[in-house]
């Protein structure tokens, strides 16, 4: 699986981008996982090829479980969704979903601390392991 | 107001760490907020005092969004809540509030960071101020 980030904000604090670093580097033995960085979303809609599959990331999307995250996970790879393009800090873009890590608005940074945090947790649900760092 | 983070975790990743005291500075000219790192559940018990007004997290709590938090600190602030023991990483801890920020299980370091940056966000509502790095 390929999965494109897309990370809408101009200024996205270096801890967060330790934290995705982090998470990519422990991912590469299930899935390829790739971090643009973009600055608004003109630049985003110039980007997208239309292929992806598009996860939209938004506090008013569907709440999900870390369960349910890897259950769809195990869903797209099956349907032949990659490349999935998750697309964190847009307004009004319409993707194919749109989910929620959390009723509250936080910074897009963080989101995709999140994200990479729990995209990992998902590979290891789906393949049996403990979830450890 | 006077917040103690009882973060419970043998290791915490130092890039939440580092997440935490940046939003620890950022917060000084609101609240006071401390992080006590607590190794189990049992050193926990220990460190409560008794006095305290407790929030537990937990992925099964209550989920509100940054304006509810803001709502409830203005509250706390009113009624006398201070200090408030937010509760992190730990299992079976009744709390005088459970609250979600999230259906998804994260690691105790990363709830600590986002508790860390909706607090942050929740005074800059109160104080009407626009949400900044």
């Amino acid at each position: 699986m390929h999965y494109l980030v897309y990370l809408i904000g101009k200024k996205v604090n270096k801890y967060y981008m330790e934290i995705i670093q982090e998470y990519q580097k422990r991912l590469s033995r299930y899935c390829r996982i790739q971090l643009i960085r973009i600055k608004d979303q003109e630049q985003l809609s110039r980007k997208l090829a239309g292929r992806e599959y598009k996860i939209v990331v938004s506090h008013r999307g569907q709440l999900i479980s870390s369960e349910e995250l890897a259950d769809k996970i195990n869903f797209w790879a099956m349907s032949n969704k990659s490349p999935i393009a998750i697309i964190i800090g847009a307004e009004n873009v319409t993707g194919d979903e749109t989910l929620a890590i959390s009723p509250m608005e936080m910074e897009p940074g963080l989101i995709a601390a999140i994200v990479s945090e729990q995209i990992y947790r998902a590979y290891r649900i789906i393949n049996n392991e403990p979830y450890h760092k």
